[in-house]
């Protein structure tokens, strides 16, 4: 049974009512973000109870020594982890006495948290009886700006309800704060100086080894029914990381008091002088103050809906599941900065470190490209240009030479920061996705000028990677490669795993041919780039064998390709007979049980289908789909997306729709059982994919948008919008009818089931 | 380039010189154990250069909590490691006020040490000049009792050579030590008590959650010239975990000053009152004194070396090399008690564990069977016997049922220890070695009781154990076993290792065979079994059905077994066209480089020829080897051996040679580069199995001896002897014949190069 208490609601993610067990589910679900800091929903006010505190800062990391049982050569020395940062947003409260602390309340009524994805921010609300008889009422409201993206806001109100209160607000930031998953249990901030001047105050704070400096503000204004006091503490706690002030207001029964408090970081990154930065951050906080910055804020979010919203009709779950995805993506990335990437848990938690994976280049990067100016897209890609020179190192440490690159599994600077050797070493087809995002860019935006700029550099490191990984064998007479692990990580240490053979021919192929397009367009580009990398023509066709004599496990039996070498000898028992007990596999059987099995944690050959689907029939599609299907347990938050698009391809429309919620609605439902630990953001591009690619069945070919739009039963419409080379394509699909119209000043033809549509600027068409 | 320090000796290791780079290989080489107890040859006076200090207690663990990246289902959470044992040995010597410190003096000349293996004890001397401007001349012996196994005795001994000196002995017990592969830095002992009366002392710790207790102890008497002094301690310095003595004593110049210490461990393995049983082994040494203890540890080794000695005449690097050897093996295990078991580094080093590996049963059985009393391998057997329970459970832990056993890859008390899935959960062919081991005792000693006894119940759940993990394969329609690591670990994963397949197809159809034998020969044994594992009929037509379609991947083109599926795939250069830079690979290749290689550490395959020899011909072996040697890189201890064997086998006398000296001498000349952590124990019973089964070419084929002696053209002899079936049989061969000798009452017809001898006792025949 997967959770089922988050009220479904069209913009909205609400609960209602307070339950410790599932605490820390929603201090994922309701964190917030800005692009540039997030943090998880943890409350202001003192909570005794268990929480898993989290506030995380855009590119700022941590390398935590790596623990790993036996050394292998080549294992990084150190994970580069996202780090816990310190705390602004902590507001101790005394009432008339007592520390509030949900945990230790008498009673508590009312609670109610909304996360308002359509204006951007959190408020939550409760009624608390406290031990010493006080009764009061809360309400919070908070939001990290998108507009000073350094700044957040905490509007806390206390309405005694049976008595007077003596209320004291304790406000403050504190570095001294640690990971849950610190390898070590070491501190990873350095406290550096601590500045107060009456109602601001500073602590400016470094990472150990990394040297990230951080200031951590906060200014607070006391108010007595919306009435600025113009209080100033009466008291300040100061130590070498944290700085508290104590603010005491007697509030009549029935009487609003209230606390502002605007916080956020400074970072190094971004300023030479983090502590006069926050010093500006707050002047600029103030000058706007808080009603306008919520205002600010929420014309903010109305741009990014306009833009990038899906509406559903007649499916309130489908609704809500479709927007939570497209505002935690938002939250996590705005494209702004090329130095960042998207963390799979984005800032909901600690888990998979906050680094890049190949989650960027394979999933997320569609999302962007359609809802974005080009320029995110790019700058994911140069992301990736950027950290060229260690990849190449990364390939020199496993052996390779002349220039090969293999780009990390796991990385935050470029260097690789993930130790297990089926892995690191083994998990190779990352390269692949990273030239297919250059190849998806291009026949997407039509911009061409990313590959002879940038992208030919990194497509020349990836095509000698794979042209070096593969070996010939006297045995297929062929090439082949050994010892891999696919996107399905429920395999390991395999030979001729199908989609890795079949990317590494594509990388070399597109790159072949992206040489002789630059030489022939962009010649000086050409001169300089394979002067650069001494590229000859021996080397070329070098490549080229093994590209041309690639071995491709197939069954003549089955019809399919197969996952790789030796799969057909598995104990092929279908999941629909496996005892439901046994499931999730990954948390009831040992890793050799799940190994040997034929169960697929994300289905790579129909990976391999998507990513190249003009490659293959139809009917081979059907296939491999159906051969696949059967052994998949989605236990990869990645996999139910693929699925969705092609059950739609195939007129699966039941099953298209069940993989769609399971996606979208992965981390409210719970599916696996693990959203304490944070949301899933990199698979929320997926579900974007799979009502965009899957039931509209949009495709770019020829430098024209493809729709063969499909719609559940259980829908009566649905639209999204498309930034397809600076025009905006507005698709509205209902169970009779397809509806388009333009925003822009061209003409745009645009092919529905394969009939060419001309699309006029604010004339709306129905097909 | 190897080392080459020691000095070629046919009985003793000796080194000249005293080299701080090497101290650490010293330590090792220089070990001293007697079953119960042993320890490096660390220094006895304060050392503040390079060491590596370790003692230890047989049957003393402590389960570490494991270290690992990610968590994988089935790791134990425990890797129970032998501890680092309180210190006795340490005697802090002063000299006219300067603490004597190897690290530290002016000058240190005419530094010898000395490991006597045919009397069993180590002696180290050397003159030094302190930076206090005195000369002395030290000489120290240490050994540990055979007789008295909980008791070592040190004799210390100092001549001032320029001057008078004023010498103050402090000689100490503490159990303050740590162990140096901690995963954690935790302390693993936890002091209980301190006594001292006179001049004997005791410090009773136990180890934390194991709780075994150890008193250390300690007694000493002060002698000058030889004359004992009758002195108490003059200052006593007691800790909680530590007490040390001071005795002040005045030399003159060219006058001997001495002190002998006594000390060692009582356990709660073996006594209730540790304390008192320490009191009383310090009575028993006292009453025999260090001159009888000494005599007595000549005629104990003598006996030993009388029943277990190889000589070799003509090749001293040779001979010295077996010895070592022998002595170690000795040093380790004597057989006493089947609670313990062979450590792989035996009492040398902490490296894994001092746990138990499948090479006790692999490797060691058959020495222990040839050179002891039969009872000693009983206890071997008896070992896993008692472990059985264990092993089921494990196997549960894993998800098998029905009793099926799979005992641990690593195990102090019967629990697996190690965590790295590709060995803990695949590295399954150990249950193999642990059958076969059974039959190995059976063929050799002819005592089939322990089968109906004891060992069928652990072949019951071997047998078990395979029938379950091999599943159907309707692609081979055969069995076939998946996701496996073979002998050889440079391959994880693989699918249908030969090896594995082999023995367990092997395991099932000698447990079925034994089902039989006892239903018939031992009926209530078998009813009792049967009705304790309810065994059915059904149950053992499933196994025949698994062991009589085993699949086993075989090349046709080479003729050759394949090590498993795939493995022509690889790039099959051979290791004579690896460039030598590249070695050891894994010292120089990350781990998928290995694993995709044709290179082997230990060739299964031939571990397979080796184990059932006789299932295959004399042509399929020469083929297997060739194919196989060619690419075998050696880089496991265990894996020299069989290709001596197998090369004697072969006629390639050169080779047989070349591969002897390498796993004869693997540590004495640190082949591996690796000794400084100790020596590798447990593949020594293999250099044994090189000469008598290798060179000698013994076998015991029904019921008898056979011999094809041969002999490395560098020699002109060698003998050894054979107890089989409680008669001595000394074999000795040279150039021109083999002769035979009997020990004992009855007549013993062996076989030489197929001929039938009858040998009578005491009646030399030559061949």
């Amino acid at each position: 049974m997967n959770q089922d208490y988050i009220k479904p609601d069209n913009w909205s993610i609400i609960e209602e009512g307070f339950d410790f067990e599932r605490a820390k589910s929603s201090e994922s679900l309701f964190s917030i973000g800005n692009g540039a800091m997030g943090q998880r929903a943890n409350f202001e006010e003192n909570y005794t109870g268990p929480t898993f505190q989290g506030s995380y800062i855009a590119g700022i990391y941590y390398p935590d020594k790596t623990k790993v049982g036996w050394w292998k050569n080549g294992y990084p020395e150190y994970f580069a982890k996202v780090l816990n940062a310190p705390n602004w947003i902590g507001i101790d409260i005394e009432i008339n006495g007592e520390n509030l602390d949900l945990a230790t309340c008498k009673t508590i009524s009312n609670f109610r948290r909304e996360l308002n994805m359509k204006e951007g921010w959190y408020h939550r609300s409760f009624e608390a009886s406290l031990q010493n008889g006080t009764e009061i009422s809360v309400n919070v409201r908070r939001f990290l700006s998108l507009d000073l993206d350094e700044v957040g806001m905490i509007n806390y109100e206390i309405i005694p309800l049976n008595k007077e209160a003596k209320i004291v607000y304790k406000p403050y930031i504190d570095a001294g704060v640690t990971n849950e998953d610190a390898n070590w249990d070491e501190k990873f901030w350095e406290p550096l100086e601590v500045k107060h001047l009456e109602n601001e105050a500073f602590v400016t704070a470094r990472t150990f080894k990394t040297h990230f400096k951080v200031t951590t503000f906060m200014q607070n204004t006391i108010f007595a029914n919306d009435k600025d006091l113009n209080l100033s503490p009466e008291k300040v706690d100061a130590s070498n990381d944290k700085v508290q002030f104590s603010y005491s207001v007697t509030a009549a029964q029935g009487e609003k008091s209230s606390i502002q408090k605007m916080g956020g970081y400074t970072v190094s990154l971004n300023h030479e002088n983090t502590l006069s930065a926050a010093e500006n951050a707050i002047q600029k906080g103030l000058a706007k103050g808080y009603d306008q910055l919520l205002q600010e804020q929420i014309a903010a979010w109305a741009k990014i809906w306009e833009m990038s919203d899906i509406t559903i009709e007649g499916d309130v779950k489908a609704q809500q599941g479709i927007r939570f995805n497209i505002f935690q993506l938002n939250q996590t990335y705005l494209g702004k900065d090329s130095r960042l990437n998207i963390g799979p848990k984005g800032f909901t938690g600690e888990k998979y470190g906050g680094s890049t994976y190949w989650d960027t280049e394979a999933y997320c990067i569609p999302f962007y490209m359609a809802t974005k100016d080009q320029q995110v897209a790019r700058n994911l890609l140069t992301y990736r240009y950027n950290q060229l020179d260690k990849a190449i190192e990364n390939a020199e440490k496993l052996g390779f030479t002349n220039g090969a690159a293999l780009y990390p599994m796991v990385t935050m600077n470029g260097e690789e920061c993930h130790n297990e050797w089926e892995i690191t070493f083994e998990e190779i087809h990352r390269n692949g996705a990273i030239a297919f995002a250059i190849f998806n860019y291009y026949r997407f935006t039509g911009d061409y000028s990313y590959i002879p700029e940038k992208g030919l550099e990194v497509l020349i490191g990836i095509a000698r990677f794979w042209h070096q990984r593969a070996n010939y064998s006297t045995n297929h007479n062929q090439y082949v490669i050994l010892g891999v692990t696919g996107p399905n990580e429920y395999e390991n240490n395999v030979n001729n795993n199908f989609y890795t053979n079949y990317i590494a021919k594509w990388c070399i192929d597109y790159t072949y041919e992206q040489i002789q397009k630059v030489s022939l367009e962009y010649p000086s580009d050409h001169k300089r780039i394979t002067e650069k990398v001494k590229l000859t023509h021996t080397e070329l066709h070098s490549w080229k064998q093994v590209a041309d004599n690639m071995y491709f496990p197939y069954s003549e039996e089955h019809k399919v390709y197969l996952q790789q070498d030796g799969f057909l000898d598995k104990d092929l028992v279908k999941v629909a007979n496996l005892d439901k007990s046994q499931r999730p596999i990954n948390q009831k059987w040992s890793w050799d049980r799940i190994l040997r099995s034929p169960y697929i944690k994300q289905a790579d050959v129909l990976q391999c289908f998507y990513f190249f689907e003009e490659h293959f029939s139809k009917d081979e599609l059907k296939q491999n789909f159906e051969f696949y299907e059967a052994f998949t347990v989605h236990e990869s938050s990645l996999s139910p997306c693929v699925h969705s698009i092609q059950a739609a391809v195939l007129d699966k429309m039941d099953m298209a729709y069940t993989f769609y919620l399971r996606t979208s609605r992965l981390d409210l439902d719970d599916y696996n059982k693990e959203v304490e630990e944070g949301c899933h953001i990199t698979s929320m591009a997926g579900t974007w994919m799979s009502i965009v690619e899957g039931f509209g069945g949009m495709r770019v070919k020829n430098d024209a948008l493809h729709f063969s739009p499909k719609i559940p039963k259980e829908w009566n419409g649905y639209s999204f919008k498309i930034n397809f080379r600076n025009q905006i394509l507005k698709v509205s699909i209902s169970q009779n009818e397809t509806k388009l119209s333009l925003e822009g000043s061209k003409t745009l033809t645009v092919f529905v089931n394969g009939k060419a549509i001309l699309v006029e600027p604010d004339n709306l068409v129905t097909v």
